[in-house]
């Protein structure tokens, strides 16, 4: 697989950092996990002065074969709409990237389906979805590849952009199927502590899921390697996550991570270069089963919980502001010192 | 004391709003939060189109006779230096009120110390700190309407310039304290739930001050009426912040609900008037022990839980852009008609 440079940020700032943000004007420690992601973005960036600049969040798109098994109560074709509904701006990811500002980039990483050249869209479709999982691998290892430099290229354009901040999100059917199946490969996390009601599977609808995940789980003849696991279960959009998180760590951006299935990608992109997770800010816990665990499982503290479930990025976006506090509140607050207040503390 | 004309919202519109939010390009309920925060400020406000104007956030700044009882790790004059530093914007509600296009109103309703006019404080000024409540009341019956009114005539102004969301916030040396014992009188909860470490108090600190507590505790006469309560133990900063929520929710305002003291705030308000809670967002959870017990007796769920304890409006600031996220949802997303997408659920 293509290598990827990533490093733990020095630590050397970490007590003048501490220090600095010990003489703002406030209790010591009341500001909480702002105080937290100061330290954390200041280590990143190397500097007391840390930046937050041309925010962007990346959708990538993709079809999965294991929807053929019913496993999503949303009907396959809704992958496809939804990007037009992405480029018009009327998703759900549309309104909050125009709130906070972030550039929008969606991409065609493996919808079945041809696309007229939409404007707008970034073709990088490696093919019209994966294989079904339950009886083959979903993609092949030279398709993994490149599903991983796509995923790199497309965050190197954010870079050149000047982006120091990115998100992930995704659209694809049946791709918290996917998740769940690299959760338990991953973590040795029980199939059944993994899966969830996706995007509004009833009871029935969930056991039918796990029934089906259970199967595939069985006839999967692979080792739990995470290339392996990657690329059997697959998700071409999950894959240019990994690729993209990778590609941002290696350029030290700030990687802001999203709901189940962004945290999966993470996971997988941890088990490749553990590294990857001091850029990692997680910013939503949501309300897909299995969520909670695999945060656990990271060690991963997300900033909010507003029973999002939605995916597209939105619950990383909705966590930017308090980012953006964060660097606010080390660059504009005051000193004890020039503020003339007593240090109470 | 005033009287203050506040009603429920009507509820016919209940069913449009949750028609119109199920019809968003999104599975159903996957907004979570945002949803809720949709419906309610929908009602409040009457519309199916709800907007968000002019938020204010106001400071009420005094100082409390039960400092001299060595209860809280800041000295007094702590609270007369915050004045300047919030004035000169360096403090944190500072950043966060320009991070999210808040004004802000600095207000003195009771500082130990003669301000000669300092440029944009507000001068409600009732005395130079109450009383000592753990010999004698912390106020007289005029001096509380005259705060309750205050507090009323500030947000009448945030009104008149257009102002339809606001937040209160507090500086005030030992108001965790007389915050404290109005928990305790008006929930029932035990006094040693309601005390919490404050600004920075360690063990012995808590320890001595729920001594002193305890004790006023005992030395208490009165009864546990909500007027005798917020008299005795008293806060005029806080006193007037129950008088500004009052008003805001006779003006259909939304109410953004700050942390530990404000919650005991709308606590004491919702004692005269329970349908002042018809209007409140509760902005934070805080690290302050007891502030999780009054929000579950108060049956709130606050949007955030970030460990702030700094007070100033903070935490309900930051909540803000859950708030304006919702508003954005319900009047920028495609339907399911609109954008030619199936409707999955």
């Amino acid at each position: 697989m293509k290598c990827f440079d990533i490093k733990n940020p020095d630590k050397t700032l970490t007590d003048s950092l501490i220090d600095k943000i010990n003489n703002l004007t406030k209790p010591k420690g009341s500001l909480g996990r702002l105080e937290e992601l100061a330290l954390q973005v200041g280590l990143i960036q190397q500097t007391l002065t840390p930046k937050l600049s041309n925010p962007y969040n990346i959708v990538f798109a993709a079809d999965h074969g294991i929807a053929d098994e019913g496993v999503s109560f949303s009907p396959k074709e809704v992958t496809r709409q939804m990007i037009s509904n992405f480029l018009s701006g009327g998703a759900g990811v549309n309104f909050l990237a125009r709130q906070h500002g972030f550039k929008l980039k969606v991409v065609d990483g493996g919808v079945d389906c041809d696309f007229q050249a939409i404007e707008g869209l970034i073709d990088k479709k490696i093919r019209k979805g994966t294989r079904n999982f339950l009886y083959e691998a979903a993609m092949t290892a030279e398709e993994m590849e490149r599903a991983i430099e796509a995923g790199a290229e497309v965050v190197t354009d954010c870079y050149r952009d000047g982006c120091n901040v990115i998100s992930f999100g995704e659209m694809g059917v049946a791709n918290t199927s996917a998740s769940s199946m690299w959760m338990t490969c991953l973590t040795g996390i029980s199939l059944h502590d993994c899966v969830g009601a996706g995007s509004g599977l009833d009871a029935s609808g969930v056991s039918h899921k796990e029934k089906v995940l259970t199967q595939a789980l069985q006839n999967y003849k692979g080792s739990y390697d995470v290339l392996d696991v990657m690329r059997y279960f697959g998700g071409y959009e999950m894959v240019m996550a990994v690729g993209g998180m990778l590609r941002a760590a290696e350029l030290g951006m700030i990687i802001l991570v999203d709901g189940f299935i962004m945290t999966n990608c993470i996971l997988a992109a941890s088990k490749l270069y553990p590294e990857v997770l001091s850029y990692a800010v997680f910013g939503h816990q949501g309300d897909e089963s299995g969520h909670a665990s695999v945060l656990r499982y990271l060690k991963a503290k997300p900033l909010l919980n507003l029973g999002l479930r939605l995916g597209e990025g939105s619950g990383a976006i909705c966590a930017y502001p308090v980012l953006e506090s964060a660097i606010r509140m080390i660059n504009e607050m005051n000193t004890f010192g020039n503020a003339q207040v007593t240090k109470y503390f």
